[in-house]
Parts: C-alpha cells; structure tokens; sequence
C-alpha cells in the first residue's frame, strides 16, 4: 500500500507555520505498512489543488488531505476531492443538525455559508469531528481512497486517532508487512567516518541502516520491514548488535535519549552529584542539563565565569595560570573544573574554557579551540578541541563534547 | 515566475525532523515576485525524486531541491538532477582542493566517496559553502533552473543568503512587483492581546499586518507590495509608526534583534557589567546572553545556584529566608540578586527562581511560579510570574521576562 499527503493552506506553503499534522500522520503510516513516497504542500487554489490530487490518485492507494475544511470561501478541499473522484456529496443530517446546534449553544445564528460542512461522500465514509464543526470524509473509489481531514492540530490528531486509525485497519485489511525504526545515537564521531566504519551495513535492504547529521552528532537509523512487529523488532536487534559490535561506546542512546539525559540518568544510578564550571559556553551545559527533570537530583551548581576575573575570585583560578597560559589552556581549564569542585562540594566537576568567535582568535588558538577538564576524587583529566563553524556550533559542539566526556568517564 | 521546493530526505518525509529550510526559502521567494505554488516532500529514492524533479520543471520555471548533497551512497540529488536535466557533471578542481583541505586540517585521510561531492555542471553555476563540504549548484536549462542546496540548516541559510539571493536576482531581472516585510518583536504581551489592541489594522490590505505567537514572544508581521523597494519600505515605516503609537515599549525590537542582542547592546552603550544567579533556567540565560558575539564586554559571571546548598554558600542567601519563605519566593530571589552583584562586584544582577515542573509543584506554589529580581546600586526590584507549559516552555517564558525586565530598567 502506497500513501501521500497533500496539505493544504497558503500559509503552510509560506512556511509561516509547521505543518505538525503531516509529521504526525507520517510517523503513523510505517505502522499499518502503508509506504509514504511523497508529501505535498499546496495554497489554497483549487487549480492547483486538484493537479495535486490527481497526481497523488496516480500514484498512491491513500491520498490524505490536511486542512481547507473551514466555512470560508479560500476551504474548499472537499469539493475538489468530490470533483475529481467524481463524487456528487449529499447533505448529512446529523452533522447539519450538530453544525446549527454549535451556534445555537453560542447564541449565534448559523451563516448558511457553514452548511457545507455538512456535506458527505456518497461512495465512502464520513469521519466524525467531535472536537470541531467540519466533518472529515473518506471518498472511496476504484479500489482507492482519499481521506480528507481538518487543519487544526487538536481537531486533527482526535479524527486520526479515533476514526483513520480504525478506518485504515479495515481499509488496509491484514498487511504484508510492518515497518519499524530506532536511531542509533553517536558522540564523538563524524558522519563519513560513522558511514565508513559501518560500511557494509549500509548496503543492505532489509533493514536498511541510513547516517543521519543531527544538531552536534550523528545518527544511525535502521528501518526493518516485516510481518509482524515483534519480527521487525528482532531483525533492528540483531542489526544494532552488529553495529554496536563495530562502534561500541560511540553510541550513546537510541531513539529519544539525547546526550543530557543519558549522563543525567548515569549520574543518579551512581549517587554523584556534579558541578560545571563554563566559560565560551556561557551556561549552555547547565542549561541542557536542566532540561531534563530530576536533574536536581545531581546537579548542584554552575558556574560561568566568563570574565577572567570572575575565574579568579570565583573558583579561584591562579592568576599566574591565567597570565603564562591564557585563559584557554590545559591548565586553567584544570584549575576550572578543580575550583568549581572545591567550591561547590560535588563529586565530579566539569570545566570548558575556549575561544567561541567570531573574534580573539590568534594563529596560536584559533576561533573554535576549546579546552575542557573533568575533576572527580581521584583525577583530573583534561583534553583539546577544535571545532568548526559559527559561534552557535561551537557552543554546541563543545557542551556536546564536554557531556560525552563526563558519559566516557562514568561508563 | 513560478517556483517549486522539493525537501529530500526520509527523515523529512516521515516527521522526524522539521523542515526549517523550505520555511526559509518560502519566506524569501515573495520578494523576488516569485510564486511558490507546490512544495513536495521525497524520502531517499532515486526514482522517486526524479519523478518529482519532472513534474516541478513542467510546472515551474525555478526548481529547489533542499538535501541530499552529502558524501554517502543515498545521497543522490545533484546526480538525479543532472540526469533529469541532462547534464554531463564535471569535477571542480577548486572544490576538490577545499575537500581535500578540510579533511587534512583535520589530520583525516578523505574517503573516496567524497569527491562526488565536488562534482558541478557543465550548463550552470557552482554555488560555494562557506560551512562545509558540499558546495550547491544551479543546472540550467531550456530557460529554467534547478537550484539544488544542502540541507543542515546552518550551511543552507548562509547558501542562500550569499549565494542564491543574487543568483535569482540576475536570474529574474526587474520585476513588476517588489514584497518587502519586516517584523515587529514584542515582549509581555499575548498574541490575541496584541492583535486586539492593533485590531484596526489587521484589516488592511496592503501593507498586511499578521499576528504569529513565536518563541516565547509574540510577533507581527508587516508585508508591503510596492512597485520598488523603497516604496515598500515607506510604507511598511508608516505603519510601524501607527503600531508603535499604539503599543509603546512593548516593542523590544525588529526581524532579527533577539531579546538578549537588544539587552547586550544597551548594557554595553551605557558602560554597564552584569551577572545572572538562575535557579529553575538552570544556566539558559548566561546561555542566550553568550550567544551574543561581543557579550563578554558586560557579562562577567553567572551562577546557577540550583541546590539550596548552593543558594547560600555561592550567593551568601540567608538559610533563615530559605527555610521561612521557601526557595521559591520574592525573599529569596532579591537576596540571590544582591548575591550574585556582591560576589561578582557588577553593576547590575539579576536572578530568577522558579517551579519548572513537571514535579514539584504544590497548591499554594504551582509548577509555573517564578519569582525574579534584578539587582542595581540604587535599588533591588522583584516580580512575580505564573507561566504555563511544559517544563521547556517555563524556562524559556521565564528567561524571557528575565531578560525584559533587564530591558526596562535600562530602557
């Protein structure tokens, strides 16, 4: 079974709001079989609309609608649907009678305008709104269906999870087959280097396994297809195994464990309370690291000690470190994390100290060189970064970086 | 001129990223009097895509493919665009030399698969990426173009920002119609409180004036269509002006001047040092005022003081206001102010204390109470807030009003 959505509204074609509607229904369809080849977004111009239908019905089983359900003269998808599936709607009732009742509980007289709501396919299937005054539909023909739904995100996600969801198990019947995906998440790695390490894997059809760039790291993603969903599960297992096998600690969560919330939830497990101590990421780390909730379970206090002065007097840097080495050294990035340990009493403290840009940079440290340390009972141990791009990425990557090596330590 | 946007990508297609790019360039077309009349969605397939770039050049004069430019096996854009089009693609010797240096800077011997990356057609343009590895291109033919681009979104903007703003310039030449708009940032204020207040001139045809809830902050959006550029911009001038009369200084700033960007600006023009003590933002305000190049000419230090412990220890908060009022109160986040500005030896400090959720919250102190203060050598002043949302909601709404306060004071 093939599917496409085509959404519809000038100001999601603008890029003016975020068509979450799609996204949703997109995650959806993998459950059911149903392959999703393309989405479509087009204004709200009849012409075009039907262009876009008629393409979809010629390439598609499903073809979703999202949107132009309203009263107003620019909604007009279900006409158009109706008038290229050669549809002749007829007036439903009970949605007429729900529609007047609407207004009347508003004290409101109906505007005649809004009867159209109420119509429905004659070949097909109305999908009731309880949430909104536009009715969905699903206009059934030759064997195919296009399932017309309404734009607004709350009215929306009711209708698919209530009537599509029951809808498409019957329209679809028992399917072949079932796709499932995971994420694998890495640190500490680029994409080519993942792609190259995993290289075989890569090749393979069933389940596919495809890198990802995401925001400072690189994800994997594998993609089974099988009968049934426990089988699609085991054949994902047996390839994360096999790419775990080959990157081992480089991966450091699936799915929705961001890097923050894996080295929350280990610091916990161990009963270690952890103090950060920033400088060119200017609270970024804390920031993350709060995110996530129970983080106050462990995480005590931070630091930005972005002035030289305040890396003195606050977490008592030696002057003298700061004037033979700079402020972005080995050796200060130490003292750092070694002060904001002392200070604040924690088990483990971790210290970043670098030159963010776009200016004060020298050929010695360039804009993007960063230094970060992690002091715990026992050690301090220290390491150098140089990292690419805008003052943003920097940032980024280097809170990313600094994460990891607290996960590396922990591990 | 018409245009058309295809986003490449399966993880685009099935929702599991945000497609900011093709926002972004549906933004920029009005302003070239290029029409966007279909934007369309393909996952990693090579026959698919094709597909799409048929069908876009035989409705469109200007093609966009977003994604896809990357160095592994399904990355296949430029290559399916040459096909479509015709194009033999030869090797950009510059390009391969800009690889080659990249990876060496790295100390990293290049994958082959790299190279494919320098590949550029024969009938067209290059378009360089400053940000990374994989320059665009323009293909041209029979009088049209398909403008291929890559898709993380930092090299993307910078592309089109550089490159193809002036390509489309020449590519369209003088158009009848010019659409500038300009956006007006407000801060403590709600979208339907805003959109009542202007109400009269939400109606307007020309300039528009559109309401849009943004990130913690609610916008409007001014659009004018002018037969020049400086009739446009006169009069979207003129009504800033009316909008401005009407709401005053809630206006914190326009298009792209950030609340933390306008507060670093006047910090720095009146010569002032700061430092932040945040509680429940957890580091995310030192955070946005680092983002800022040239913060660290005012901002000096930044605590996050998020265990109690650390309240008193760091900031010197008296143990008798934390047990008497609670963490979370205006005692308290005055005392965090004055400690923060005592112990960083600043001009101003300001500091915030909060229920970020999602537990922790009680009847008399719901999740969503924040107290903040701000700390000056004159005089310590106090709020009280009640946001709603999701624990990132909270913090991002309370470093929000942090930052506003910051702003009237000094304003």
């Amino acid at each position: 079974m093939r599917a496409e959505v085509i959404s519809v509204g000038t100001e999601l074609l603008l890029g003016q709001i975020v068509d979450t509607d799609a996204a949703y229904l997109s995650r959806l369809l993998p459950q059911f079989g149903i392959d999703l080849h393309y989405r479509v977004t087009v204004g709200d111009n009849q012409a075009r609309l039907a262009d876009a239908i008629r393409t979809a019905l010629s390439r598609a089983d499903i073809v979703f609608t999202i949107g132009g359900l309203g009263p107003t003269a620019d909604d007009l998808t279900k006409e158009t649907v109706a008038e290229v599936v050669g549809d002749e709607m007829f007036l439903h009732e009970e949605s007429a009678e729900r529609l007047k009742a609407f207004f009347a509980a508003r004290g409101i007289e109906m505007p005649a305008a809004n009867l159209k709501q109420a119509l429905i396919p004659t070949r097909g299937r109305i999908l009731a709104n309880p949430l909104g005054t536009a009715p969905g539909a699903a206009f059934e023909n030759d064997g195919k269906v296009v399932i017309v739904l309404p734009g607004p995100p709350r009215e929306f996600t009711e209708m698919v999870d209530s009537q599509v969801v029951p809808y498409l198990r019957e329209f679809v019947g028992e399917t072949a087959e079932v796709i499932r995906s995971r994420v694998l998440r890495l640190a500490g790695i680029g994409e080519s280097s993942a792609a190259e390490k995993v290289g075989d894997l890569l090749d393979g059809s069933n389940p596919t396994v495809a890198p990802l760039a995401g925001a400072g790291e690189v994800h994997l993603r594998i993609t089974a297809k099988a009968a049934t969903a426990s089988q699609a599960e085991e054949m994902i297992d047996a390839t994360d195994a096999r790419i775990t096998a080959i990157l081992g600690n480089v991966i450091f969560g699936r799915d929705d464990e961001s890097l923050e919330k894996v080295v929350v939830r280990m610091l916990i497990e161990r009963h270690l309370t952890l103090a950060t101590a920033e400088s060119c990421t200017g609270g970024l780390i804390g920031n993350r690291i709060t995110d996530i909730p129970g983080s106050s379970e462990t995480y005590q206090a931070g630091f930005v000690t972005y002035a030289n002065q305040a890396k003195k007097e606050i977490l008592g840097v030696d002057e003298q470190l700061l004037s033979e080495y700079g402020a972005v050294s080995e050796q200060v990035a130490r003292a750092m994390a070694e002060g904001a340990r002392r200070v604040s009493g924690v088990d483990i403290a971790i210290s970043v100290t670098g030159i963010a840009g776009p200016t004060g940079g020298t050929d010695a440290k360039p804009v993007g060189l960063v230094w970060m340390a992690l002091a715990a009972a026992d050690e301090t141990i220290a390491f150098e970064h140089r990292f690419s791009g805008n003052r943003m990425d920097i940032k980024l990557r280097a809170s990313q970086a600094a994460l990891n090596m607290l996960r590396l330590h922990l591990a």
